[in-house]
């Protein structure tokens, strides 16, 4: 029997792991189970392996890297729409005074149309799988059905300022979407229990729908430690510290994945450690915001696990994840003080299998058995020569602009830089519509 | 009589100084001249002048933002070759373990291969004019003078380590290389007196060198203050502050330029100020080597001019200018702590106005009777939507390869990403070429 087969010819192929390296491979995916099936190094066992199997496809990977596919750990996918809209101002008073009173005017169909609009930069700049918390989740879930990427979907609940009715209704909103949506789009669609923060969902709402969400194994994804102004808050009402706090709340356990940490104390980071709940890094936001420099390698040492996340692209201000493991690495090392800290390899791995394991999301990997879900990143480029060092190059000169062809699940979602599943010039149109009829309704 | 005219259709043209903003304009260029005749917001007028130009080319800057070229204001051009050799080490280290034992290995044909990647690389991404401390400069002089950009360009004088012959030889060259050039390619070439730093020349060299480059009033460009590692000996040895000695020195009038600056108490961000005297940030190359996070909030509130630099290829590791103002911007937030700090619109002057002033080259502004050093960037992509605020992207989500033309001293040297004056291939493999035989060389 044959099978149906994608390969990919003639790449540097990044493997990851203990001491990374590139080895010279074809990689050859079962377009069936959108698994890896084997990683040919050998071109004679090779040949052997196309009389037998069905080649439905060949992408070139002649000059380029094959490495995972990105993982953007951390975003507010439909935020497009206010990329650009508000800049330069620190976190509580960006959220209070620009970016709170837009997202009240958001509709269900700029969120698609958000949430369109960044896949499209996404799969554009590498990234095959992502976590989203926002709201109006259906429209993301369509968002992502049709694209074609990975994804780990949440509403993002918020209490604060509302009347118990308006509270609960959001929180079952939270509970409702992860318990509906999880294996959506043939398994690719997975999801979490999003409370927005420690800060921003008041603590009896926490306790009940934690409780809920543990009894049906949902993991729980939320902002913490991200300003000092939301940590201290949490240690005069509660006289303990946030990740404290969250642990008696049942939200730190191994399936769990934080935002940010930014102002974590010693004790927190073993805390993570401990339960094994994972942390998402995101260096592009909390420069941008001034949040402040999380401690990475600290975090690293204590062995949690660290994906990176753009956050949303009204604090980034793009969704292209070149750019933040080369953030992670350039602020790691001056935030240690330590121009050996955050290596490249190190930046590489939190963007890939580091995001993947914090997700709980199957990528990350180039090995058989693994998913196809990976990406081909063209070396032939003045700013990528020479070539002493291929990590090196996919860490600190690369980007997203540098990415050839991407592949999610076994399927081709770009090739030769053409997306094959969306139709990008109609997803721009729509977007730039959403956003100026959104900023219409606000004045 | 008609003038050979360039035009450039359709486009929002920024406009820097006190209040940056936006118009709608044709930029109509002087092809012999090199400069800006006309900014037509009127179209009517615009048609007027056509019937009177003989137009021998148009650009299209439909969706596109016009803006002055990037200035890459301290760079080693021919570093490219060792782009990827070695990271993730501090300064010092990386100086004397990999950097300077290759150095020692690159010969004349290498640094014209490593220095026209660079200006490829520069184009590409929409840099119009640079400043080169390097050696085999007339290498860098040709390669300038075919591609068509712009440059102030010197001999990195180093003396430390040196026998007195050796010395004076590389001090001459350091003056001779300044004299000789001056004016070159059709005066897109400036020179300057290059000594690479306060600790690497020593202090009678210093002393005969400036004075003879003061008489012929060339400007001195060197690295100052960038580690604690090289402020410390010399408030060790002379008892005083790095630009204290410097002032003594003769070495901080109005045309001279410092690259760094990272580690300046209060009094030298003063004397700057008072001196007029200018500082080239390079924020990606203080990170990347965990120098640290230069003042520059503070500099700039004191009326210093700064100008942005991306460093050598091997510290950063790209040579794209929109990486480097991200980065200003992104770390100056982190630095101040201070989300306002560093906002949008003086990170792109910093990058433009702020380094041709640095550099004392033209550029950095679009306004008629300036040379006709600019830029397109196209604006109709994925990430670039929507258009809330235009300059917004041009700091925060814009990158190189947005760059759709690319044009200086009135010439197209990019068109539609195809560059006019160099063959792109031959640069890159013969840039590949050299950099392996220099490798081979030091084992």
């Amino acid at each position: 029997m044959t099978t149906e087969t994608l390969i990919i010819t003639g790449g540097h192929v990044l493997q990851l792991g203990q001491d990374p390296g590139i080895i010279e491979a074809n990689i050859r995916v079962n377009c069936i189970t959108g698994k890896i099936t084997n990683i040919d190094e050998d071109p004679v066992s090779a040949q052997q392996r196309d009389a037998n199997d069905e080649i439905i496809q060949t992408l070139d990977a002649a000059g380029c890297v094959v490495m995972p596919g990105l993982v953007n750990a951390h975003t507010h996918a439909a935020m497009t729409l206010l990329r650009g809209y508000a800049d330069d101002k620190p976190l509580q008073a960006w959220l209070r005074e620009d970016i709170w009173p837009a997202e009240a005017e958001m509709t269900p169909t700029g969120v698609r149309a958000g949430t369109e609009l960044a896949i499209v930069e996404m799969i554009r700049s590498g990234t095959t799988a992502f976590a989203d918390m926002y709201f109006h989740v259906p429209e993301v879930v369509a968002a992502i059905k049709n694209a074609g990427v990975r994804a780990r979907v949440g509403h993002g609940v918020v209490t604060a300022g509302k009347d118990d009715e308006a509270a609960r209704n959001d929180l079952n909103k939270g509970l409702e979407v992860a318990q509906t949506y999880d294996g959506a789009a043939d398994d690719r669609i997975q999801t979490a229990f999003m409370p927005h923060s420690l800060t921003t969902v008041g603590e009896e709402y926490l306790q009940e729908a934690v409780s809920e969400a543990r009894q049906d194994n949902i993991p729980i994804h939320y902002h913490a430690n991200e300003t000092r102004s939301e940590v201290d808050p949490i240690v005069d009402n509660h006289n303990k510290r946030p990740l404290t706090y969250a642990s008696g709340l049942d939200m730190l356990s191994s399936s769990d994945f934080l935002a940010h940490g930014v102002h974590l104390e010693t004790d927190e980071i073993d805390q993570l450690a401990e339960a094994g709940a994972s942390l998402v890094h995101c260096p592009a936001s909390n420069m941008k915001l001034a949040s402040g420099i999380a401690p990475i390698p600290a975090l690293l040492d204590a062995g949690v696990t660290v994906g990176l996340g753009t956050d949303g692209a009204a604090s980034n201000n793009d969704l292209d994840m070149f750019d933040e493991l080369r953030d992670a690495a350039m602020l790691g090392k001056i935030g240690a003080d330590d121009a050996a800290a955050v290596p490249a390899a190190q930046a590489i791995h939190m963007a890939t299998a580091g995001g993947a394991d914090a997700l709980g999301l199957p990528g990350g990997q180039i090995k058989e058995g693994a998913v196809a879900d990976l990406i081909v990143v063209d070396l032939d480029s003045p700013h990528l020569t020479p070539t002493h060092n291929i990590i090196s190059h996919l860490a600190y000169a690369a980007r997203g602009s540098d990415v050839k062809h991407t592949v999610c699940d076994g399927t081709v979602l770009m090739q030769n830089r053409e997306i094959q599943t969306i139709d990008v010039d109609a997803v721009v149109e729509t977007a730039e519509t959403q956003a100026q009829s959104l900023i219409q309704r606000m004045s």
